[in-house]
């Protein structure tokens, strides 16, 4: 018998159209599904797919035992992770060494803060694992943005809003072109650290990109209250012929 | 008459499959195909799309007038390359007003380093334009390595190597994950750059990312010597349960 592959596809930042056609295929193809969510929710990963798997695919979603109930200082936040994908990692691996092929669905690129490395690292030792690379959140919020991101020798810097504050302010200073993922309770310290950085007025809030209710507004012209599909943007404005 | 679209497509890093669903719609449907390439040689996103196109679509091949010829800093440059996207953007500008559609066809993303964004700028209030995001070359660049660029509150910087050398140690020493792009002749120069921020034995260069002669090298077992498509890459160690 042949060991089954372990793909980690990334379906991009949310339309069903801007995941890539190796992604489309192994989605419409696959026969066991896996995909990451918050108890009791649907999944955005899932979401995406909706209207794309097969009759009789098998579904198999990985909740998370905590997400942002108690902060990732607490000990305990390490141990009930580790915990968590130990399992998924157990169950992904009974599966291929059945011969099953699993596709795991992936929100924006697997290998840019996605949860699938955390699976990756222990699966690659123990069976075959594949990544699809997928057009990145950011990719999808600059798009939203109408605007390029980066020109001629533009740095790039993107940050986690997770960051401290001070930390945030002095490299938002240091920087040509920004992109901030992870806003959703740090949008007011982030903003604070835009403010220090004398670059609130430059920054924007996408939100929803690539979805039907995709929003793009001005950081000075929105509240302090972001969805966790947010990031803060500013544009280079670098060299242009 | 309908005015027609000019879409800016995202072809992604180099497979014909890692196209997203919507470009690949674009692309196939299209009378009007207009690429940019060096004068001479055949184009990289036009080779992407290979056996792609319509028996009857009309390519527009947009040549440099310059690339790497004479260096950015004489003053001809930016004149040659206005004066060549002023005549791309009439071109673009005179098919949508005849009615008719255009594919322009972008490597990677069209907003993130692309000559694209020359013509999205200029065309922008004369012509209806449309963009569709693609998968960056980066994003290849790391797939091929098979190993995640940011884990948790990792800090990524993209830089392009053409930038002077003790700007770019800094920035390599202050940030945990690294992308450079533009390699091209500046090899040698970022080795150096690295060695003096201490990372050159994390660095890996990747030639050709999703394409059939793609490679990964550690850059400390490379020459100096890299082709256009290469990205030197430094993966970030964070936070991982």
């Amino acid at each position: 018998m042949t060991i089954g592959t372990i793909h980690g596809v990334g379906l991009g930042p949310g339309a069903q159209d801007l995941m890539s056609v190796r992604a489309d295929r192994l989605v419409r193809g696959a026969r066991h599904i896996a995909f990451f969510r918050k108890a009791g929710k649907p999944g955005q990963a899932r979401r995406i797919v909706d209207g794309m798997l097969r009759a009789d695919a098998i579904e198999y979603a990985m909740e998370y035992p905590v997400t942002t109930e108690i902060p990732i200082s607490d000990p305990r936040y390490n141990d009930w992770l580790s915990t968590f994908y130990a399992e998924c990692t157990r169950h992904l691996a009974a599966l291929a060494h059945a011969g099953e092929d699993v596709v795991v669905l992936c929100e924006g690129d697997p290998f840019f803060y996605g949860s699938f490395m955390h699976l990756h690292s222990r699966l690659s030792d123990i069976a075959p694992v594949c990544v699809v690379p997928g057009i990145t959140g950011m990719s999808g919020a600059w798009t939203a943005s109408d605007t390029p991101i980066t020109w001629g020798e533009d740095v790039l810097t993107v940050l986690t809003a997770t960051l401290p504050e001070d930390e945030l302010t002095r490299r938002i200073r240091d920087t040509d072109a920004l992109v901030v993922m992870k806003i959703g309770r740090h949008l007011a310290k982030l903003r604070r650290a835009l403010v220090a950085a004398g670059r609130e007025e430059s920054a924007w809030l996408v939100e929803y990109a690539a979805m039907p209710d995709q929003r793009v507004t001005r950081l000075a012209d929105a509240t302090d209250i972001a969805p966790y599909f947010a990031i803060v943007l500013i544009h280079g404005q670098g060299r242009r012929p």
